[in-house]
């Protein structure tokens, strides 16, 4: 019933993560109603960020610059590699400033149901920095799915005549977190994962 | 972490309703991914709508013309109004198609938390419009909360000298819904109005 206009904000807006076709419509009320406060300046820097953001040749990370510039950053160690899924996984664990090594992203995982196989993941591009830029540790940083552990096995035995380490991030307990919310599976590797108090 | 033209995308996304921090950033994210798919036209349209769309002088609807397409309609009818609080209710009711008489949007309750006082909800203007235009009934579909109800009742009393007859929606048990998954409230007020079977 909208006007068409609305109603086509309201389709794309709905399109977004997070948003369903209820919350798409208060967010374009919302929008209308702060014009010059929300809606300009949201779709101005809409615009700006498509013209601006390139995805990262090295790593695959989204910046304005290419190299990014965790990258170009001289500081951070090039014989650390953190392979991620996504760069929303890049951001979390750069968020945590515990990371000083460099990432590949792989922009998914393997994944038969949305036909995503090995060559979708930029594995030869990860491949070749290993080769060329004297990686020495590779950190599967994959989600615990059963999709993350296929593609951290695979990504294990396509690098492995390569002769790099590799690790995986620690399954256990989150910080601040009670058994008693936990999964099984969790509780689990954490019981096998023990350490000395 | 990510660069500042993404960061403010995120920004100005965590303003929209429904969107916390984080979902924000994962529409940020999917908005990059599919930029030519939707994140250039979300912001073309965001900006066409910027444009087109204006409050309805008559009954604060928004549309992309002015009377909007409601007072426009020679079809509905003239001696019924329907006053809701936001345009997203107007919308709910349109889509009912159970109505067929026009709207009067207020733009919100009184509330004194949030400083809105009876000037700000277009009284005058309804009040000109039910002496002009004919008007025989008002019907006020507004939120069964304490601003709800406050709101309808100051409206009853400020146009009770008119004449014009005042009704408000029924309250009871929403059609699919069961009982045992209900407030005591709304029990009550179905069991006070029930009907004949």
């Amino acid at each position: 019933m909208p006007a068409s206009d609305i109603e086509r904000l309201i389709m794309l807006l709905a399109r977004l993560p997070g948003l369903g076709p209820r919350s798409a419509r208060r967010a374009a009320l919302q929008l209308i109603k702060k014009r010059d406060q929300l809606l300009l300046p949201l779709a101005h820097q809409m615009r700006q960020t498509a013209e601006s953001v390139r995805v990262c040749s090295a790593c695959g990370n989204l910046d304005t610059k290419d190299p990014c510039h965790i990258c170009r950053d001289p500081e951070r160690e090039h014989s650390l590699i953190c392979v991620v899924e996504e760069v929303a996984d890049l951001w979390a664990l750069e968020r945590t400033g515990a990371f000083r090594g460099r990432y590949h992203v792989l922009g998914g995982t393997l994944s038969a149901l949305d036909g995503r196989g090995p060559e979708d993941l930029k594995l030869d591009r990860l491949a070749e920095r290993v080769r060329e830029e004297g990686v020495e540790e590779i950190i599967l940083a994959l989600g615990a799915t059963v999709d993350g552990q296929t593609t951290a096995h695979y990504i294990g035995e396509r690098l492995a005549p390569l002769g790099v380490k590799m690790t995986r991030l620690a399954h256990g307990v989150p910080v601040g977190g009670e058994l008693d919310y936990l999964d099984d599976g969790t509780i689990t590797a954490a019981l096998r994962a023990r350490r000395p108090a």
